[in-house]
């Protein structure tokens, strides 16, 4: 039995005020759930996904050959990793701090696991995500590390669509020189789906790309995963996607002043989630928050410990979380 | 791109009358459509999967600490060849005919395969399947197999579910002794939903079991996964499955008749699927016949050239198939 930390529903169930993921708060995408309503999981998708693959490398302007179907970014990590491993690769290089799944996946292939800011330079494998996680901060030195030409570089866009301030460090020319993993399941709010893509740099490394299609297990989508992924692309969800961006700019500017007025010193982002350090630490009062229906991210697992990761929930739930931190301190 | 043969859609669609997949062609089981509909994927599922593990485990009475979540069946044969080659494993024991899926996952990790008549005695992972694809027949010496200590033995049960005739080689203590791949999809009829599990053995491997678990994608199942999971283990979804196979039954003796009608040769088959040596060879009319909505599974890939794969389908569809190949001869 896995003992991996991850944000979301434990086994008491969803919380009222989930704080610990990075969901789109404002809800499901509608074209998407009318999208899955209308799914007939009755038959096998095509194996080979060619209308999917189409429409993705028509949204993002690439060819359809760049586009790898992954059955969620964690199954791509851990395929990408494989693949490394077995072509002999030896190092991963990892941001300061980030998502668990690299670290994990590297370690499950006894990759070595080196931390910026040790060089990058003989890694085989490379991991950036901007806005990154858990801080929602810019990746230091990434037009270089898009430069560089030694091993995969992978940079992880999951919190792009969610974007609310600042902009990619990368134009679209250096962005095709890295591998681009999309997750859109945040940025529509459905994160019960479980659907991801990646898209190949434009000079890949042909074996590698060969190693990772081999790896892939037969239909990694299901009919619920294609629906979404197809929507996710149409101009309903996106025009949804931007006004929702519009209404978390807002409600993050009040939950960072909630946060504020507990006494908590909160860190820069231009992401739907930011990170904070609290007045007293969060394991202390975790269950008592959790009975109020609350849930905070615990960073100690992100090396970041005294801190807690929070998404931008509504207003009512900021003021449920003001309510019960002031009550349990 | 993968060049992998399936059954079911293709780059077509889905054909009217598509006698290549091995799906339930009553239709898809009423519980599980209501409990998809009642699906909420705003939400991350549990990582753990804790509840449905339980229940899981209480459909099979077994323990809950023996349930391994899957992707998909295919997710789990590539999960474990890994985990095989990962632990020193060099050989792969397949029955003569099997699922593609097996060999590809050994030879995307290097492991040498060796087919049934040879000797399973070196493999240190051994595939069964019963009833067996394509043919739907007991496999020969699986009390033996079970019985034996050398390497991990997976039983695969994709089509127990749908077992017309016949009966399974094993009683529950000799299944205590092999991992069992349960993908009840199929006999829900609802082969776009991706979730499988596994049931370790009783005396497991424990460092195997370990660099399974490892190996495992973060929330290997989306919310409709787990919705189908719950379902299946419920009352109402085995009567359905029940009445179901009291159908099939009647529809496999008259196509059967209709297939010997146009001068087959059928085999032998406890399967809602049966494999027949046709007239003339069906790549010569696939084209034509796919133009009238038929598809059949060729079964060139399961080293049985010559012959075709068909899963039971209404009585129209068998007219169907009989009309479009009497044209097209």
């Amino acid at each position: 039995m896995s003992t991996v930390l991850h944000g979301g529903p434990d086994a008491s169930g969803v919380a009222s005020h989930d704080f610990s993921t990075n969901g789109n708060a404002v809800g499901s995408c509608p074209a998407v759930l009318s999208a899955l309503r209308a799914a007939d999981a009755a038959h096998y998708p095509d194996p080979h996904y060619t209308a999917l693959r189409s429409r993705l490398a028509a949204f993002h302007g690439v060819t359809a050959e760049r586009i790898v179907i992954a059955a969620s970014a964690s199954e791509f990590i851990h395929r990408i990793s494989a693949a490394v491993a077995q072509g002999g690769g030896r190092q991963v290089w990892l941001p300061a701090h980030s998502y668990g799944d690299y670290e994990r996946a590297a370690q499950a292939w006894a990759l070595q696991t080196i931390r910026s800011p040790q060089a990058y330079t003989d890694a085989a494998l490379r991991w950036c995500c901007e806005p990154s996680s858990p801080m929602g901060q810019p990746q230091a030195n990434l037009r270089q590390q898009a430069a560089s030409t030694n091993g995969a570089c992978v940079l992880d866009l999951a919190y792009e669509p969610l974007r609310l301030e600042g902009q990619a460090s990368l134009d679209a020319t250096q962005r095709d020189r890295v591998w681009q993993l999309w997750t859109p399941n945040k940025a529509m709010g459905l994160t019960g789906i479980r659907a991801a893509y990646a898209i190949a740099p434009e000079d890949a490394d042909a074996s590698l790309v060969q190693r990772i299609e081999r790896l892939a297990p037969s239909w990694p989508l299901g009919t619920h995963g294609v629906a979404m992924l197809e929507a996710w692309t149409g101009e309903e969800a996106q025009r949804w996607l931007a006004q929702s961006r519009q209404t978390l700019k807002d409600w993050k500017t009040r939950q960072r002043a909630v946060c504020e007025s507990l006494g908590w010193q909160c860190l820069p982002s231009d992401a739907n989630f930011f990170c904070a350090r609290s007045d007293r630490p969060y394991p202390d009062v975790a269950a008592a928050l959790r009975t109020e229906g609350i849930k905070l991210r615990d960073c100690t697992s992100f090396d970041l410990p005294g801190h807690v990761r929070l998404g931008v929930l509504p207003p009512a739930s900021q003021q449920a979380l003001k309510q019960a931190w002031t009550s349990a301190s």
